[in-house]
């Protein structure tokens, strides 16, 4: 029998990336079985399931949706590439829409592809080593607040939220050109605060020696759209996108962050998004279970 | 035959890291027959010949010592621990003025030894979650910044600079916990800029969005005591301390970068570190000729 809602993991939110082996309809029972509050849901979970009937089965759980995982991309140096990127998250956001949640969050993208980095030295010209868009992080960094701008309204429109997510500087060259909650904030800045918002996720931010200044600073204007936690754990994995670990096992002061966060008032979610093979390999409820007891023990005593 | 002193390699810097399975002869012989003006030290070369003998060396060689790698690992918790780090940089510092040059580089250690991370989940006692210096990774800070007052008269009288380098976040838990520029400066702005300096090394910076400015900010208050130069090369390696690449062959905007160095009207040394097995099993001299050209390709022409 599923614990009484309201309880200790009232706030608690599986994102469905932590219990990949299951469909949607399965991590809304397994959530609800566990007694937790919320799920956070990626993409192709509900397109596997089909948008509207995704938007029945979480309806029908009684679950939040903490947040829709995800958009962004926008880093595409190239005009295709950036209706592509635009007509994507356009998408999501109606996605986001439907499925019940204003918070959509954005993985902006690393540097664009170039026939340069990644096998052995290739020689390119001297003459214009400045021009190679694909070592260019300002000036993708630029297009990334260009394309923000571009879905603002839309998103406005739609009543959801564009999350700016700063994932680890180790992926900034592949995945995101966004490394900090400071620069997510000041890329948010132009926007309202219902319109643009920010995540802070431990496993991402935990190392940034301006950390509490920022969430304090997220918090005041309004922007922390989702608290994440997974935690840093050594030697990183051979994919480094798969080396997190459960909260508790790994470097991070999750008593310290906790409280920074929950200083702001912060009142939403705290999401579980785990990337490991080791996990995606035992079952969901017992992964469920341990998110429970991590969550119980290092991060529901800093809530207030 | 070598080059002439004073071509356009008089600035570029061989780290004995490079060529690792070089002796410290032979990496001054090579780096001179290279026509390189400088060498960077690792105590491990020089520990090898023997302190006196290796100033010698070094004195016949002609060549500059760009900076001695390296002192730090300050983050001890633990009185045993902190007097044996303040034992072995005082040392370095002894090693660097006897060597010939100002810089030692200081890579300050990262959170200490703990039972808890890197094993199976251990749990740990929920009543003192923040007690776990472990996991503090503020208070970590706090002990270098410590450690670095203790060590400052004793550089001082030895006319040796303290180089406090930031490394890439990747390293924030197992190798320092100074992971940007703006930390090293503020934790370098109490002292005198000819005692406490700071590295940029493009490897570990160049993802920073303040970027840009904290090098300006670096060369204003005179602190830039190296300008080091290697690549981002993605997939990581197994173990990411030797994932770097040489200058052209990852993501770095070199460009970019070397102009903002040079921006601030720094003229010394630009030094190539890397760690890389495929470079290490590459005879020296091969290595030199590929520094020699990627640095001429890359950089110099933005060194105004």
């Amino acid at each position: 029998m599923a614990p009484a809602p309201g309880g200790p993991l009232a706030r608690l939110s599986l994102n469905t990336a932590t219990t990949k082996a299951w469909t949607l309809q399965e991590a809304l029972d397994g959530a609800a079985r566990g007694g937790l509050g919320a799920v956070g849901l990626w993409r192709d979970r509900v397109q596997e399931a089909g948008l509207d009937k995704a938007a029945r089965l979480v309806e029908a759980s009684g679950l939040r949706v903490s947040s829709l995982c995800r958009g962004g991309f926008l880093t595409a140096a190239d005009d295709a590439g950036s209706a592509h990127a635009l007509a994507d998250n356009r998408a999501a956001i109606v996605e986001a829409a439907t499925l019940g949640t204003r918070e959509l969050v954005l993985v902006v993208g690393g540097l664009p592809a170039s026939s340069a980095p990644g096998g052995p030295a290739l020689p390119y010209p001297a003459a214009t080593p400045d021009a190679d868009p694909a070592r260019d992080v300002v000036a993708a960094r630029a297009r990334v607040a260009d394309r923000i701008a571009d879905l603002v309204p839309y998103a406005a429109e739609h009543d959801v939220r564009l999350v700016l997510e700063p994932l680890h500087p180790v992926f900034a060259a592949d995945r995101a050109v966004i490394s900090t909650l400071g620069q997510a904030l000041d890329l948010a800045a132009p926007f309202p605060a219902q319109t643009v918002g920010v995540v802070v996720d431990t496993y991402h931010v935990w190392w940034d020696p301006d950390l509490e200044r920022q969430i304090a600073r997220a918090g005041a204007e309004g922007r922390i759209a989702s608290y994440q936690v997974s935690d840093w754990t050594l030697p990183l994995a051979a994919d480094a996108l798969l080396s997190r670990g459960h909260v508790g096992d790994g470097h991070i002061d999750f008593a310290t962050i906790t409280r920074w966060v929950a200083a702001t008032g912060y009142t939403g979610d705290i999401e579980v998004e785990i990337f490991h093979q080791g996990i995606w390999d035992t079952p969901g409820d017992q992964t469920v279970a341990t998110l429970a007891e991590r969550y119980i023990r290092h991060v529901l005593p800093h809530l207030g």
